[in-house]
């Protein structure tokens, strides 16, 4: 009867989060990696891949690249989650904190500060061995929020 | 009789070399996306890859994750070849200066600073469009350098 | 009554802090910037500057050196409390977001990762405005820690 | 016996250099520091400061944070030399090479990318040692590079 307000759910993110699906689902890259999305708000993305042989390097661990790859990618979409703005990797620091073993890597990014025209965005990646995460790389991004009209003519990623 | 000591190739180099492109030979990921190293000296290694469908992003450029990769990998082979000791990704900022275009990108990675314990290296890649390169992005990298006998208990990529 | 061994004092970590505090306080550009150590811990530290003329840019902001500055100190020191090993910057990246106004910058640095050879830290930093903490730049360094006989070749800021 | 287009003086700079020298001329901390503009050109601004006591650590090398400051500084100036807009930080990582002792620290900052958005700027810093420079640290930064409407509202160090 007593509609809360505070909790009504985010009309306005659907569209922006079908935008967004469809867009990484049209990446060819993103399906040779075998990545999903496995969380998508406002604010945040959370990017997971199962291990595969073809993901790892010469020791067994996930490689580094593919570490590389959820970040990049799981930065630039929770920047563009805020407002639905088309959203291009400006640039990121990364840190490796440990192998990646295990059987699956996920990266967990959220806003720090959306921005109309730079976004910061912070990740985490985690590796999953026997049920149990470990934290493998932390990351800091810069992400180029694009206005509209020039998004026709530079292709964002997102 | 008219040895010139200043040219003399660099045979200490030989096994190095020979290590680290077996090393990486073993690397699942690098053939996955199918990069070759196409140039390795003391302090410098150059990545290539050609354009495959499922190297792009959804609007047909090379994806970051691909130039995050090759800068990955480049930069630990390139501190690896300073005394062949075994190397292992610390960390690395990259900016995306364009979008990755045309038919090929290559990663150009040189040590600016060998060091026993931490080397930091550069690295510039670049796409190749009708031949033509194309400067896309940027990146400096920390790379840690391991004792031989702390790399047999953690294996490092190269 | 009873010593609660769970919350025993950290006897060793007294003479890690003294010495920490001893080589700060040897520091002239501390000194001249006028910052403190305001609080100091096992894995954490944080430096405080009040608002000076001779701290700001021209719009009457904290220029951005001096939280620059905040940071790099702030994290060496923390890397430096957890063995009381001493430690160097290898690196650090650090992203600005807001303008930096108010009374007072306080950076509060935490070790992410410690590490016999390189300690991973993140920090901080927020201005003070009429009591109240804004969030003014975020950082991410990698710490190189030195083994007791090479600190004597190589002098530590810590 | 004709003029020669191609070694013209770029009038249009003269303005901008003026400004830019203005506005840097205003910052409490530039002066705190005793840093000065020693170089001014389009795309690029090469900072320097003589050794005192106040600007070093405990081992009487230069105090990383006075080399970090040069950094912040001198890639934001060398961003806004391009078309006078102003310039504001976004972000920067910076890899300390070696300690930087000797007489003088100089800075030299180069843009790498301009952009109407964001720019990108490489900077090298070395320390003069007896009158020889060493590498001491080396950079990379991404600038925001604002609107004249936007200046007005949010102050640029620049």
């Amino acid at each position: 009867m007593t509609a809360k307000p505070d909790v009504k759910p985010d009309l306005d993110f659907v569209p922006i989060a079908k935008r967004i699906r469809e867009g990484v689902g049209l990446q060819g890259f993103m399906a040779h990696i075998g990545a999903e999305i496995s969380e998508l708000a406002r604010g945040t993305c959370t990017l997971a891949v199962d291990r595969r042989p073809e993901l790892l390097q010469q020791h067994g661990f996930f490689h580094g690249g593919v570490t590389a790859f959820l970040i990049d990618n799981a930065t630039t979409i929770a920047a563009a989650t805020s407002r639905g703005q088309p959203a291009l990797t400006a640039e990121y620091k990364l840190n490796l904190l440990s192998p990646a073993s295990g059987e699956r890597l996920i990266c967990r990014a959220r806003v720090i500060k959306p921005g109309r025209q730079v976004a910061v965005v912070a990740a985490d990646v985690f590796c999953v061995i026997d049920g149990v995460e470990k934290h493998t790389a932390t990351a800091l991004a810069s992400i180029a929020m694009l206005a509209e009209s020039v998004s026709t003519r530079i292709p964002s990623p997102v």
